[in-house]
């Protein structure tokens, strides 16, 4: 079974805004062994967007769109939609009364151009839509099905996952592919593909072949898993066997073969562990603390932060000595091992962070340029109580803290996987 | 003039891959006032590919593909270029002594797929690839204009500029593309394009025709704005006027005509005003601060962040009355005020702001549904010194917390406007 992606929106034809949506579809439809044969982006064009609709029609069992079905004058997709399969467009008196008790819940009258978003094209079924205003439709035209779904990723994620999969299920074949993400952190993209590619081949080969893509962004690099296999029980073992062969090969470095993010393992392991986390960050400005509190339930161990931009915030509540900053500067490792410290006897908790760094693009110097982070964590207890370590990070202000909390998270890792 | 691009390539049809070589394409092409009118991306397949060309050349002046210029066999997009137009395939001797002498050139032979790189459609211009082995070709077909690109993006951008774009900016005409963005708060989509579209009918319509997009993402919607004309001046008036008539309809909810995001516009009203911020943050977990600090040189005004996430946080390091806690609970407007003048004069700064809430997905009840967030924001020597509002977010966790920091950021804005 084929399928086709077709997103519609003027802006996704800009040299700054690009489709993702079609990576999460094709994704899932991939997961229930469905073929992507083309994907086309077109903007608030009708003859555009209807002669697209019509060629990709006739050639692909499944179309899916993404947006145009707000309620504004460029949003065409339902009267194209209508148009293409030849039916007419009525007003469903329901939608338009859920639209206007949505706007109501949040104390605001409807606008009344949202009326628009009513509109079905005759025969259609309505996907409800949780988390917005436009509803999905489901036609079919001859032996072929046409979805059309919202553009905000939140609300076509949840419609596709609510509703769409399990109509399609049943038109799909018996080929499924599975998928499995490994996440590694501590190498580099090279040294990564270096190590596992010795295990490419022999996957590849294997009963349930299994094809293998490395991505790497922002101090993290992914091992996408695809297995083909007819049978969910044979494609879970061999991906567990690619998983077990990466590990042994890669080691500690490799930290979530589950989809859990870096945030989450060490948010887990800190309450295996009983112990509570407080962070104390300068050049980071929040951003550490807001990725553990990222995690429902991090509350659990999650105590503090503070964000001790300013070099008083650092003698005041951390009780950094003024002439310890004087001595090294605020971007050294003294001064991060006593942020760390500080946070955590302050607050009493188990594991204390400190950050300290320059993320640029100011503040740089010879010794110590754009880039430069030093990371501490002290444990509690442990001897000796603190780890350090100075990076330097390449890239502008945003990939600096990116970095600089990726890094963090990572030491915290590693110090309670030791002690397990 | 209206172009499309082709994007060949299986890899891009899965869920990891992306095509980015369409923004630089798109870029320069709007440069020299060529519009996209769509983009399609299609696996290795002839027949897709075929049909794809065809109706891209039936209803487009231009049609750039890129990838499928490679030696393998599933590399197809210059047969597939010549079954289109209906002309032989010839193979040109000099592109492979060509190609044979930069493989010699590395001490390597040439391996004979290479071959196919010098298969040529009869009356194709060839296109020098300094950084590669495949020649681009250029191909008339009628009036329009068919170019196929390498995929790599430092061979197909390097030839761009290179050699393509001085071919078409004869074709192109002197009109060019001109754009501007303009962000607004506090108002829905709906109710923003309620209150400017009666604008957009004018914009179109004047001697310098503007054409509009709107965005939403978030709690923040964007205008687009695109100016056609031949003269870069007489388009810069055009977008002042539409920026002035937007600001008279969305008054101070327009808040960013300049490119600069929310964060900047606050910092840069807080610099102004010579004045310092703290934030104590419970739900939002250090995301506002961390926005804040995306801002070079926000160190000129931000003081200190709390994560205050406990309640023991709150007491200790704010001053909260733990009794307050106890009668109105954590999340309740007198915490959000008390955290707001604790920040505010513990750390002897002008504005002080106070976020509590609950992100979800736990913590709800019927009275305070997951979303319930509480925003105070107060100045030192204002008279009453603090506003507050209760928010209700819909969306899940990190959604909240994007909202919640857009709409602390917007509190801070407008109050600090009014008394410029």
């Amino acid at each position: 079974m084929n399928a086709e992606i077709i997103a519609v929106g003027s802006e996704l034809l800009t040299p700054v805004r690009i489709d993702t949506n079609s990576l999460f579809i094709t994704e899932r439809l991939n997961e229930i062994g469905i073929d992507v044969l083309a994907k086309t982006i077109v903007g608030d064009d009708r003859a555009t967007l209807h002669a697209v609709l019509m060629q990709a029609l006739a050639r692909s069992d499944l179309v899916i769109t993404t947006g145009g079905l707000g309620p504004t004058d460029d949003d065409i997709t339902r009267d194209v939609a209508a148009a293409v399969l030849s039916v007419p467009v009525d007003i469903n008196e329901r939608i338009v009364q859920r639209i206007r008790a949505r706007f109501e819940s949040r104390g605001l009258r409807m606008p009344e151009i949202n009326v628009r978003q009513a509109h079905v094209p005759r025969g259609a079924t309505l996907l409800d839509n949780p988390n917005g205003t436009a509803p999905g439709l489901w036609m079919e035209h001859g032996r072929s099905v046409l979805v059309l779904l919202p553009g905000p990723p939140r609300e076509m994620q949840s419609m596709f996952d609510a509703v769409v999969r399990e109509r399609l299920q049943p038109m799909a074949g018996s080929r499924r592919l599975y998928r499995r993400t490994l996440r590694v952190t501590g190498r580099t993209e090279s040294h990564t593909e270096e190590a596992v590619r010795s295990a490419y081949a022999r996957w590849a080969q294997g009963a349930v072949p299994i094809s293998t893509t490395i991505l790497a962004a922002l101090g993290q690099i992914e091992l996408h898993l695809t297995a083909q296999s007819p049978d969910a029980e044979s494609a879970r073992l061999a991906l567990d066997r690619a998983t077990a062969d990466t590990r042994q090969l890669l080691g500690i470095d490799l930290y979530s073969t589950d989809g859990r993010t870096l945030e989450q393992v060490v948010g887990d392991l800190l309450r295996e562990n009983h112990q509570r986390i407080a962070i104390a960050e300068s050049c980071t400005g929040g951003l550490l603390a807001s990725r553990l509190t990222d995690v429902p339930g991090s509350s659990d161990y999650m105590e503090r932060g503070v964000v001790a931009y300013s070099d008083v915030a650092k003698v005041e509540w951390l009780g950094v000595a003024e002439d310890m900053i004087a001595a090294h500067g605020a971007v050294s490792e003294p001064v991060a091992i006593a942020m760390a410290r500080g946070i955590r006897d302050r607050t009493n908790v188990d594991v204390g962070v400190g950050v300290t760094g320059i993320a640029g693009p100011g503040g740089g110097s010879e010794r110590k340029p754009v880039g430069t982070v030093v990371v501490a964590v002290t444990r509690r207890g442990a001897n000796p109580d603190v780890r350090v370590r100075t990076f330097r990070f390449l890239g502008e202000r945003m990939l600096v803290k990116s970095q600089a909390t990726q890094a963090a998270l990572d030491i915290v890792r590693r110090w309670l996987l030791e002690t397990r």
